[in-house]
């Protein structure tokens, strides 16, 4: 699956929040994620661009690769291949067992909307700030969600931020 | 986790389930199990005596480590480090995203019984043959399970088989 999305730093998410209600959008819930990124036991996946993501969140795991980045420069297109795990604590025994090393355990809580059929998150990332976070539908482009977090969200082509939370993490 | 098992070749397989019956075993049911092994992409397995299973079994699936063999020699004894997995397409798609290679698909009627406190397997493997699998009860040695299968089941030291199924197939 690829997995389109626009990512930008928020200044004062209370505000962003408000902005976000006032047009009408459904808030759905809030989450506390915790997501552990791993590098690969011979592959450098700073240089490869792809990820391998364990995410523990309310008792369930679930594993993610995600692939280098393609398309759009303006939005954080990847491929991304995910599956459910129901032994958390075996799970990152088992990735270590075969070579896989932990670098980076990052905690947000998450707050999801949606608005004009896109679901929108609202990221407090534990030493990084808040941040919005918006995927496109499976059938939507990058142009479209570009255009949609402009005229909606009121952000700038400018604001865009195409790092992932590892990157800005390891970069901080 | 530590799994002991004793494994051995059963000639009929017919004859072998009369005479768990008359042991007092309890059928506990039967399932046919796929189980795809996976090279690592950066270490020989095959040198190293790991393994990484994939087995799918009911619309379920479960991944699992094996560790090299190790304590009593007649046994086939190694670590083990098993996740149950949501998704079991995704789960292979996955695995070779991060270079982990198919190198075999056994597919297996298992037929399990308990008795004497032990769970007996009936394995029939595709192309490999019948073979009967014991594993000890977490406070049994390997030892007390060597005796037992000799005991109870009427196999011999000799008729011992410390090969996995992946080595025979990939010997057959």
């Amino acid at each position: 699956m690829l997995e389109v999305e626009v990512k930008a730093r928020v200044r004062d998410a209370g505000a962003f929040e408000r902005v976000l209600l006032e047009r009408g959008a459904e808030f759905l819930g809030e989450r506390v994620q915790e997501d552990i990124y791993l590098q690969h036991p011979c592959r450098d996946f700073s240089e490869t661009d792809e990820a391998l993501r364990l995410r523990l969140c309310a008792g369930r795991a679930e594993l993610t690769y995600k692939g280098p980045r393609v398309g759009d420069v303006r939005t954080k297109t990847r491929e991304e291949v995910s599956v459910g795990i129901t032994a958390d604590e075996s799970a990152l025994e088992l990735l270590r067992k075969l070579g896989f090393r932990e670098v980076a355990r990052i905690r947000k809580r998450r707050r999801s909307y949606r608005l004009g059929g896109y679901r929108v998150e609202l990221d407090e990332v534990e030493g990084l700030g808040s941040f919005v976070e918006v995927e496109a539908a499976p059938e939507s482009s990058g142009e479209e969600l570009v255009s949609f977090v402009c005229r909606e969200l009121g952000l700038e082509e400018s604001m865009l931020e195409t790092r992932s939370y590892l990157e800005l993490y390891l970069e901080g």
